[in-house]
C-alpha cells in the first residue's frame, strides 16, 4: 500500500489541479511528449495506438456512407486561401508559410494546409462535369497545421492529425442531409467506441467555421465541467463552389454550382477520452479503442504452472481478437497493478496458484475497480462480455454525470454561478452578437450549441424574447 | 471490336513510348492527378486504395518483428538538419523551408521533413536511458517533402507518402541484423503482395543514404528494363547517436552510444507495380493489393434472373472477404470489359442467361487474358483459388522476364550494349569512385546493388582486379 500511495502522489490532484493532472497523465502514461518546436507534440506508441483504433472504427463507418479515401497535397498556394473571403480571414493568422524550397525563393508563398477546402475544391472543379458525377464524397486522413499561441498535447497543438471529409452535391437538401448524417455518425461513434456522451447541435454565427453557411458541432463534457468541441460538420452552401468554380451540367441542361460540405475529427478526441473518463489513478480507456484491453498479471509466478497458464490464457484471448498483454516482467504484482491502472487498461486479470486450483481467474475492472471471478474454461466469452459491459456502463456513467451538470439559468448571475460550479448552462438567447459577447465577458463562457428545441422565454443577458435556447459553457 | 481498338489507341504504345504510356495509364485509370503546385500529386481513391492495401500488409509484417507505430512532428528545426554532416549535405538542397508562421517571422527557420532521422533521434535521446530500454523500434506512416526538379506521379514528387522505421540497438551486430531483417521483410512483401521480383543488396558509397554507414536496397525491373529503387534499409552506425546524443547505461555500468537503423518504402511502390506488370491495355494489378479483385459484368442483364444472380454472387464473394464489384451501370458489356481491363482488375466474371442455365460463370484473368469456367456453386473457393494462382503466376512471369534480362559484361562496350538493350548488367568493378562515375557517363547507368558473391575477375571499366560484382542499370 505504501507503494500505491507513493505512486498516486505522482499525479496531481484531479479535483484541485485538473490541468496539471492532465499533463501528468499524458506524459507519465507515455501517450505523448513535447516536440522540439514549440507547440508540437510527438504521439508515442501508446497514444498512437488509440488513434489507430479510432481510425479503424471511423473509417469503416465512413465507408458505409459511401465515402472514399484519397490524399491531397500538404501545400496550398497562398492565392487559393484568399479566394473565399471569410475563410482567409479565419485561417490566415494561423498558417505556417513556406517561402523557400529547393534552395530558391518561391515565386508564390505556399501555406501548410490548416484545412483543405480550397485545394480539394480546386480538384473537384476539374473532376466534376455532370450531375452523373455527383455526389462526390471523399475523406483524407492527414496532418494539418494551425499556429496557435497557447498549446496543450492533443487539445491544441500547431500540428495535429485528423480526418477531413469533403463532399459535393447537386442540391442544397442533399448537402444539408449529408452534413447532418455525418454529425450522427460522429455522435454514434462517440457513444459506441469512446463511451462518450455528447451534445450535438448547430453553432452560432460567431462560432461557425470560417467559410461555412452553417456549422454543427458535438460537444463533450470534461471532468472539470468544461466543454470540448469533439467534432464538427459544415454545410458550406455554394461559398466554395463559387470560389473554386465547382460547376456541373444538370439533367435539365443548365450549368449549376454544386453545394459542398466538410466534416472532421482529430487527435483532440484522445484528449476528450482522457478528460471524460480519467480519475485520480490515471487513464480509464474505453474498451473499443484501448490499445490493451486486458492485461494478465501472474501471481506467485515462480510457482509451478502459473507462467504456462498465463501464456496459454493470453493465446486464447488473443485468438478471440482481444488485445491482450501478459506482463511477465520482474516487477512486483503491486507495481504492475498501479502501472496498468494508470495506463487505463479496462480489465486486469490476476492468475495465481490458488486461482488455477479453483479453475478460475480474478478480474478487476478499471472503471469501477470492482473485482469478480470468471471460470478459466469460459475466459473468452467472459472477458468479451465484460469488455462490452464496461463500454456500455462507462457511457451510462458519463451520461449520468453530464445530465446532472446541465443546469438552467434565467439570469446572467445564474449563468455565471452555473459555469462557476462546473456546469453546462441551458439558457435563452435573443440571437444578437452583443449578448453572446457579453456572456463571454462576464462568464468566460461561449455558446457551444443551439438546443434543438427553444423552450426559453427570454434572453439570459438582455431579457428580450429568446430566439434560441443555447448550451453555454467554458470550453477547451 | 471497333470500340476496343479505339479504346486501346487512347493509351500510348507501351513499346514505343513507355513514358507516355505510363502517364496515360496513371491519369486515365484515375490513380492520380497533378496537384496545383508544380511537382505535387493528388492520390485519387483508386490509387489510394492500393496504398491502403500496401499499408495493411506491411504494417502487419512490421508488428511481427516487434515494431511499434508512432507519429513525430512534420517540422524540423534547421539546426537539427546540420548536426550530421553528410546528412545535411544530402538533404539541404531539397528541403522546403517554413520561415513565417502565425503572422510572424520565425526566430529559426523550420524545414518540412525530408526524412526524420534527426527529429526522431532527438526524441530517442530523451527516452533512452538504460540498456533495458533497448532495442527501440518505431515506425511512422506519414508525408515527406523533397523538392525535386523533375517529377513524375508516384515515382518522384515533391511530397510523397511513406513509412519510415527507426531503431536503436545496444550493439553493432544487432543493428546490422535489424537492417538486413527489414530488407528481407520488404523483399518477401514485394514477392507475396506485389508479385514483384526484386534484387537486393548493398549499395555503393556513392549511392548510399546521406548519413548511413551502409545502405541496402531492393531494385525492381521495370517494363523498359530500367531499375526502380523500391525500398531501402540503412545501417547508420553511431553517426546519428553521436549527433543526437543517444546514449544508454549498459549492464556493465558504462555509458555508450546506441547503434541506429532506418528503413522505408513509399508510394513509389505504386509506380513500381504499374511498370512491372502493366501492358498495352493498361494496369495489371497484383491480387493482394488490387482495390477491386473481381468485377462482375452482367450479360443480357435485362433477361430474367441475371441481375438477381449477379447481386447474389457479389454478396457471396464479398462475405468471403473478396473485394468484389458489380458493374451494373448502363454501359455495354464491351465497354465494361475495356474499362476494367484498363483498371487492371485481376478477375472479370461474366454472368448471363446461358451461364445461369449451365450453373457456371465465365471468368477472365487480367494477367494472361485466359478464360475459363467455374461452377457457380463453388464460386467462393474458385475465385479465391484463382486469385492466389494469379498472384503466384504474375510473380513467376515477372521473375522469368527479369532473369532473361540480366546479362553479363566483361567490357565497357558490352555494358553499354546491355543497358541499351533494356537489361540489367552484371559486371566486375574495382571499387573506385572514378570507374563508377565513368559508367554513369558512358552508359547513363548506375550501380544498383553489389551482388552477394563476387564472381567477376576484372573491373568492367579499368580492367583492374574486381573488388565487387555489381548490378548496373539505368534507373528511375
Amino acid at each position: 500500500m505504501a507503494k500505491d500511495t507513493q505512486f498516486v502522489s505522482q499525479i496531481a490532484d484531479i479535483e484541485r489541479d485538473f490541468p496539471q493532472w492532465y499533463t501528468d497523465v499524458v506524459l507519465k502514461t507515455k501517450l505523448v511528449d513535447y516536440g522540439p518546436v514549440k507547440g508540437t507534440m510527438v504521439i508515442r506508441p501508446y497514444g498512437y495506438a488509440i488513434w489507430e483504433n479510432i481510425q479503424r472504427e471511423l473509417d469503416a463507418r465512413f465507408r458505409e456512407t459511401g465515402c472514399e479515401n484519397a490524399y491531397f497535397p500538404l501545400l496550398i498556394p497562398m492565392s487559393y486561401m484568399t479566394k473565399e473571403a471569410e475563410h482567409v480571414e479565419g485561417f490566415a493568422p494561423e498558417v505556417a508559410v513556406v517561402t523557400h524550397a529547393g534552395g530558391e525563393k518561391l515565386a508564390e508563398p505556399l501555406c501548410i494546409r490548416p484545412t483543405s477546402e480550397t485545394i480539394i475544391g480546386s480538384m473537384y472543379s476539374k473532376w466534376i462535369q455532370s450531375y452523373r458525377d455527383l455526389p462526390v464524397v471523399m475523406n483524407q486522413w492527414c496532418n494539418v497545421m494551425r499556429w496557435e499561441k497557447t498549446t496543450r498535447p492533443f487539445l491544441r497543438t500547431s500540428e495535429f492529425l485528423w480526418q477531413e471529409g469533403h463532399s459535393v452535391h447537386a442540391s442544397e437538401e442533399e448537402a444539408m442531409a449529408r452534413t447532418l448524417q455525418m454529425l450522427r455518425v460522429y455522435e454514434e461513434f462517440a457513444r459506441d467506441c469512446l463511451s462518450m456522451p455528447v451534445l450535438t447541435g448547430r453553432k452560432t454565427e460567431k462560432e461557425k467555421f470560417a467559410g461555412a453557411v452553417a456549422t454543427f458541432g458535438m460537444e463533450a463534457m470534461m471532468h472539470d465541467g468544461k466543454s470540448l468541441q469533439a467534432g464538427t460538420t459544415h454545410y458550406l452552401g455554394q461559398n466554395f463552389s463559387k470560389s473554386f468554380d465547382i460547376r456541373f451540367l444538370d439533367s435539365d441542361g443548365s450549368l449549376k454550382y454544386g453545394y459542398t460540405t466538410s466534416f472532421g475529427v482529430s487527435t483532440r478526441l484522445i484528449g476528450a477520452i482522457i478528460m471524460t473518463h480519467g480519475d485520480q489513478r490515471g487513464l480509464v480507456l474505453p474498451p473499443v479503442v484501448a490499445p490493451v484491453q486486458a492485461v494478465i498479471v501472474p501471481i506467485a509466478s515462480k510457482k509451478e504452472g502459473v507462467t504456462e497458464a498465463c501464456r496459454a490464457l493470453k493465446e486464447r484471448l488473443a485468438r478471440t481478437g482481444i488485445r491482450v498483454k501478459l506482463d511477465d516482467s520482474d516487477n512486483s504484482p503491486g507495481w504492475k497493478f498501479n502501472e496498468w491502472e494508470m495506463k487505463g487498461v479496462p480489465v486486469r486479470i490476476e492468475l495465481g496458484p490458488r486461482d488455477l486450483e479453483g479453475g478460475k481467474m480474478l478480474v478487476c475492472r478499471r472503471d469501477t475497480l470492482e473485482k469478480s471471478e470468471i471460470f478459466l474454461d469460459a475466459a473468452e466469452e467472459g472477458i468479451s462480455a465484460l469488455l462490452k459491459q464496461i463500454a456500455v456502463q462507462m457511457y451510462e456513467a458519463a451520461a449520468a454525470r453530464m445530465r446532472k451538470r446541465i443546469v438552467g439559468a434565467q439570469t446572467a448571475e445564474q449563468l455565471l454561478n452555473g459555469v462557476n460550479g462546473g456546469n453546462f448552462v441551458r439558457a435563452g438567447w435573443c440571437g444578437c452578437r452583443e449578448c453572446e459577447d457579453k456572456v463571454k465577458e462576464f462568464a468566460q463562457a461561449t455558446a457551444r450549441v443551439l438546443a434543438e428545441e427553444n423552450d426559453a422565454q427570454t434572453c439570459v443577458v438582455c431579457g428580450k424574447k429568446a430566439a434560441h435556447t443555447v448550451i453555454f459553457a467554458r470550453a477547451y
